[in-house]
């Protein structure tokens, strides 16, 4: 899973930096590309490293960043433990990786991806006893100006994805991925979803591990379509504020919602790669009112809410 | 306490208000000023009533944003009777004013202020039975770019306004006030602190409220004068960027750590009045680093650290 997970970080974040290359146009300031290998200082708690990669100032990405890592610790936090009670106090080990890209032109949606492994030993058995495992990922698209066939065919992807391990599997995905991004003090979607699966182990070992790379794997294709459709649409002012207005909903779901981010900054994680997340320039306004029939308008009221993406004809 | 509350409010947003109009020059766009009155729909859990005022876009003050509420409550929340276990479930009444102020030039400092009163009455009691009530408070500033005296002055002010109150009031909320405004993700304070005191009731009724208005009362003069010396300080894309960046801070402390957004946000508040705290234009960027010596690295050295401002020598 490891050797999966670097590989994974690297084909997507060199494809970003090939995207960014072939964008640049001579005299103008090129995007910076930083692969920050790190490791936990021995003493501290959590033990491990990982790797950070990020694109900050690019013509396509204002900022992408995706994480790598790897931790061992000396017992479950609680949270993780809910649903597996044997497993209280357990050491463990964890590993993912996980990206968000924003994007420059408000055309582009913003995208998040993360797969992930946890692997515990019960602690009242001997170190032979067979560790348990479990895994989670999903990805998820956060569009500013919605288009239906960019949703399709990012659903579409998700579902292809899901597909070789059992037909039940994007419907109940996709479901949980609205249940989980939703701003709850705005009663509002994140953005229009994709799927979401955590604590899954239910297919074994193999079989788990095989669809969480699945759907690592369906990341590029499932994204870079999108952007490479949108890339090049005018813009101009106004689409740009709305953007950097919108950017703001990450923000307070990241910040106030996302069990990891929070879990993550409370418990000692490394800041600056769990708020790789954060937009490059954000903005808030008080009551922004967008005019009926807007495309702004549009956005909250036919993208942000829940949908069955699939079976409507655009 | 209502009607004191509702003067303070308009006393201060009045005072920014005329800031804005001496501040706008002919031909510019002049500053957006909104009163916005509001109260809870009938059948929601929590009913009251409110108003938030917020300039934004203005010459001096980019967003501005201070509100009054009221509001009661079938029953306290868990996390405000911790030290009142006879108050569980108690029936109970809020109502204070809250504000946050992000200045356009980077070389004024972002302020807050609070000042609030809780009252409920024991559940097992009789509606006769006499009304616990508590009160807490508080202003904390956040510089950019740090200036020992306007530390010293705003110190000096809340000292000043609690000094009636006894001699332990300033140091006692002074303490608690730099662990409360504290970012423990990275280690590093919100800003120089201020004071800051909760679930406080030792003085009695009458001495608590006088106390409570007094650090209310004096919020105008421990922060205008500041606002006042450093308006017009020149300052290009350097100082712009930096205070974008440092804004984050804020944002991060306000939605991560600060159990009033968090609890307001989780359990049904109202957002927009909520989050008047959030800046107008915030950056993030992956491990930022000044120079060594720099103004913008001496903020985190040697201002946003505890210090007893008032005993030291500039």
């Amino acid at each position: 899973m490891r050797a999966y997970l670097l590989g994974l970080q690297a084909r997507i974040m060199d494809a970003l930096d090939a995207i960014e290359a072939e964008a640049a146009c001579a005299g103008q300031k090129g995007a910076k590309s930083i692969i920050d290998p790190w490791s936990k200082a021995p003493g501290e708690l959590l033990q491990g490293d990982g790797i950070t990669r990020i694109i900050e100032g690019g013509q396509v990405f204002e900022r992408a960043g995706c994480g790598f890592s790897h931790v061992r610790g000396p017992r479950l936090p609680p949270s993780a433990t809910q649903h597996r009670p044997e497993l209280a106090g357990a050491p463990f080990e964890a590993m993912g990786v996980s990206l968000v890209f924003h994007p420059r032109n408000p055309y582009v949606p913003t995208v998040h991806m993360n797969v992930r492994m946890i692997a515990a030993r019960p602690p009242d058995q001997g170190p032979g006893a067979p560790a348990h495992c479990w895994f989670g990922g999903g990805m998820d698209l956060t569009p500013y100006y919605g288009f239906l066939e960019d949703v399709q065919h990012f659903h579409r992807c998700c579902r292809d994805a899901l597909q070789p391990f059992g037909a039940d599997k994007y419907p109940r995905f996709k479901q949980w991925c609205d249940e989980y991004f939703f701003l709850k003090h705005r009663s509002e979607q994140r953005g229009v979803g994709g799927v979401f699966y955590d604590d899954f182990s239910e297919l074994g070992f193999e079989q788990s591990l095989a669809m969480t790379q699945s759907v690592g794997d369906a990341f590029l294709k499932a994204y870079l379509p999108i952007v490479e459709k949108r890339q090049a649409t005018p813009f101009g002012e106004r689409e740009r504020d709305f953007q950097i207005y919108r950017r703001g909903r990450y923000v307070e779901f990241n910040l106030v919602w996302d069990r990891g981010t929070h879990f993550g900054l409370q418990s000692g994680g490394r800041t600056e790669s769990i708020l790789l997340s954060m937009p490059p320039l954000v903005a808030w306004a008080y009551q922004r009112a967008d005019a009926v029939d807007s495309p702004e308008a549009e956005l909250t009221q036919r993208f942000l809410v829940r949908r069955d993406w699939l079976s409507e004809v655009g």
